[in-house]
Formats: C-alpha cells, structure tokens, sequence
C-alpha cells in the first residue's frame, strides 16, 4: 500500500508527532487544522458531479474533519487549479456549491491557477475553544460506540452512478453531498468530561472503528443490528458491505462514556482485546487491522 | 486575464472581504493563513528542480507569505499528490527540503494521493501575537519603501534553466531554492507601531509595489539605482528588466515609517498620486495598473 509507505517516509523524515491523524490540533493556537485534495477522475468524475456538487463535497469532507475533531469549524481555504476549457460559470457554481455547505464557515483566501486537470485542495481550520478536542488514541476499555446518521448510503450512490443509474436519487445525494455532522460534534464536544476517540467515517464504518482499536488499543464491538441504515439499501444483495466499507458517508463515530452516550445511537462498546468484532443475531464477525486494509480503496 | 476574472467571480459568489490579499488574517484566532499550489509543468518541471528542491521551494513561497504579513511562521500543511511512478526517494527527497526550509516551521498534516502529474499544495499558518499584521491598503503618503536582500536573480535562474545553462549557478540556486525573509518581516512586523503595507516579490518587484498602489491609493516612487542587484545580473542585456518583472525572488517589500525605515534599504517613497514611477538617473519610467498586468506572468 503505497500511500501507507508514503506516510511512514514523512513520518520518519520530519520525525514529527503530529502527522497520522485527520486533524492536527496546534493547542497553541487553539486550532485544528486539516487538508485534502480532490482530483478528477481520481476522486470524482465531472460526468457524476455538477459543478455545484463538486464545491459541496469539497467543503464537506474538509468541515468533516473538524468535526471529527470535535472543534468548531470556523474557515476554508480552497486551491483549485482549472484546464483552461473552464468557464466562470463553473466557478460560480462550484463557489455557490462550497457557500451551501458551508453555513458559518467562511472561506477566507486560497489560489486559482492552470492545470490539466482539475485539482482541488482545502485547507479547514476549526477553534477548540470550549470544546474537548478528539483523538483516536483516546478511547478507554468500556466506553460506549456511538454513531451520527445512517451508513451505507454514500457507497450505494457511487455504485448506482458508475452503473448509470440515477434512482434512488437519496443515495445519489448522499453521495455527492455529504452533510458535516457538526451539531453531532459540538453536543458530545462541549459536554464530554475526559478524553474519547472520534472520526468520520470517509473511508467506512468499519475503517473508522478499526483505526481507533488500532491506536488506542482494545476490541470494538458492535451489534450490526443497531447501525441506522435505509432500509432500501436492501436492494443490494452485499448492503452489508456497504454499510461497513462504503465510505464517504462522512458521518462520525465516536467513543464516549456511559453518561455521554444516552443521548445518541449507541451501537456497541470497547472491550478487551483488539480490532473490530461485529455481532449479527448469532453470527460473529471479527475483523483484523490488516483484514480491514485489504478491503479499502486504495487511491494508488 | 483569467485568473483575475475567475477571482472576481469568486468574490461576489461568497461576498467576502477577507478573499484577495495574499494571506487572509483572522483576528479571532490570532492567525494569518494562506494556501498556495504548485504544478508540474505549470510552475515547475522536475528536469529543472530536484525533488528537494522542489520541496525546498513548495514550504518556501508559502512561508514567505506569512511573512510578508508580519505574522510568525508556525506550521504547514501539505497536500501531494503523485503520479504511481514516483519513488519512496522522492517523498523524502521531498520532505528533506521542506525541513531545510522551514527550520522552525513544523509540518502537522496533509494528504498524499495518486495523480496523473505532480501536485502540490501547501496551506502555511503564522501566529499574529506581538506583531502588527501588514495589508497593502495600508501605504500611506510620505511613507518610505524599503526592501529586503537583491533582486532580479530567480528570475536570471528560470532564464537559464530555459536556456538549459547551469552557471552562474547563484542565479539556479535563487530561482529554486529561495530563502523566506522572516528576519525582515520580524524587525517591522515587531517594532512598528501603525499600519503599513508588505508583500513579497513572487510576481516581481514592480507589480508588488502596483499591487499595493492600487490598494493603498498614492504613487510609489522608487530610485532603480538604490535597488539592491548581483551586479552579474548584467550578462543580461535587459537585466533591468529582470529586476523589475522576473518574479519570484520572493524578497519583501513596505512602505514603513521613517524612523523604521532607518534600519533598512530604502528605494523610493509613497508620494501623492498613482501607480509606479521608475526614476534611473535622468530617466522617468511611470507604470500603471495596466501596464503590469500586461507584463505578469498568466499561468492561464
């Protein structure tokens, strides 16, 4: 996995240990900060995505971090680089489409040069003042496994639009236009007493739940019967799959205590031991760091 | 111009104030932020620079840009994406240049994905505490330019580079490799005591000085003969040229105060009037908006 290898270069390189989690938290200046980059026909295609889509999906998966973070997302900046086929129009829209998702979150600078193809990266900056921030080394033996929204639904919409397909059209949108779940982050953020592990789940549930045992220790348990999920994913024969490895659902998991997690979807528990175990009815599944490393995207 | 149109849209799409300077400033979080992209074949090609130089020079024009806000260099993020051909070497061929670059600017995040060509994107964050924040509405009459290091010689270097001639190789090393003025910037940014006007050169020494007429109103009048040049740069019949519009040296340039000014070279002052007027000698050159902009670089 060469993206992997990638990281394990620049992490001994700059010999930093800041490196490895979604957000960087700079406590110094009371910021989390993240970047990631789109490119065409890499991470999407221009024939699935408005130009409008494109900027929502660019500003989401970017305030998702944040959220994951547990800070308040607060500014963007955004790098696009354009062929010079593209109009203003397409600006527009992509900017209309970044302004949409974005709500209180502002954009504040960025650049606009050439480029073959489309390339785009944000910067997000989010303000951990008055919020506990996240990390996914933080999550304690009994903690509660708690979720935002339904899963699935993002893995299920690129699967219709690279079979041309455009019905159901929900997961379509819950594809293209993930919604940053920052009311979820702030409830368990400005409430939550000690530390706890959160992440979004852009590259699956299981993923997300796998990375956490990975750094924090210890087995994650879920019971697959209490992950929300629409109950038309059924129209899959594997909607399992993608409810555990279809990613980009951008919604967050976290690990939290007892008191904090009676206000959400609790869908299991850190126990002892290590990687993911998920129970359905009486089936029992465990999954291995490396056992969840095969089944993921790999951009390379 | 493309790019500038593209700009334009962008700011009536989201109606922000903050899009347009180099750095945006937010004063709530006590940061200065920018975000800049660097691409193969657009703004470099990887027979002219090697991968540490060119992650020398990717850290290097984002921290000058911090710097030219006054602000301290603090952190990078930084997002790469690169062909399946590239190396583990390169990666850290990469990063090695961005250390050596950054000294105490540490890098705490970003992403590394797959591309058709090398992309580069680096977001530079700069902590305002203890220093006034510079903006180029800020000149004011009577004001006197000073400016830092010599200029003119990337420009030599990228001519060369063309010209496939490594010599003289201070020219090379200029272009690829330049070194942010944060001592400079420091020196003002910690002892000035109103407002005023900065930039750095990357679009060259007569559009930063337009640059800053334009926002700030007033005439900046400079000396060519108290420009500070490699008196080599004369190998080159339009040398004068190269001193004015090369690009990319990355050196400051502000309008301070006299007694700031003092400690500095100073080339010229802010006079009533408009635009840029060029005194060598006998000789007058004026420059305006348009004329710079006819001149500038369009990566479109």
């Amino acid at each position: 996995m060469k993206e992997k290898e990638f990281i394990n270069i620049i992490k001994s390189t700059l010999n930093s240990g800041l490196i490895g989690d979604d957000c960087a938290y700079l406590k110094d200046l009371g910021i989390t900060i993240t970047q990631d980059s789109l490119i065409e026909d890499i991470h999407f295609k221009t024939d699935f995505a408005t130009p409008f889509q494109l900027g929502w999906k660019s500003a989401a998966v970017n305030i998702s971090d944040i959220c994951a973070s547990g800070a308040e997302p607060k500014y963007l900046t955004i790098a696009l680089s354009l062929p010079s086929s593209i109009s203003g129009e397409f600006v527009e829209e992509f900017y209309k489409g970044v302004k949409a998702v974005s709500r209180g979150v502002e954009v504040v600078g960025g650049d606009i040069t050439g480029s073959d193809k489309i390339f785009i990266s944000v910067t997000a900056i989010g303000k951990s003042e008055g919020r506990r921030i996240s990390s996914r080394k933080s999550a304690k033996i009994g903690h509660k496994i708690i979720v935002s929204g339904e899963h699935g639904a993002s893995g299920a919409g690129l699967r219709l639009l690279i079979g041309k397909q455009r019905e159901p059209e929900k997961f379509i949108t819950a594809h293209l236009m993930p919604t940053p779940q920052d009311e979820f982050s702030k409830q368990i953020a400005q409430n939550i007493k000690e530390d706890y592990a959160m992440m979004d789940t852009s590259d699956g549930l299981i993923d997300a739940l796998s990375q956490i045992s990975d750094a924090s220790g210890g087995n994650l348990f879920i019971d697959f019967e209490k992950i929300p999920f629409d109950k038309d994913l059924k129209i899959f024969r594997d909607y399992k799959d993608l409810i555990f490895f279809g990613g980009e659902d951008y919604q967050l998991v976290a690990t939290v205590p007892e008191e904090i997690a009676e206000n959400f979807t609790v869908i299991g528990e850190v126990r002892e031991g290590s990687g993911v175990t998920v129970k359905t009815g009486d089936l029992v599944e465990e999954f291995s760091k490396e056992d969840v490393e095969k089944k993921l995207f790999n951009h390379f």
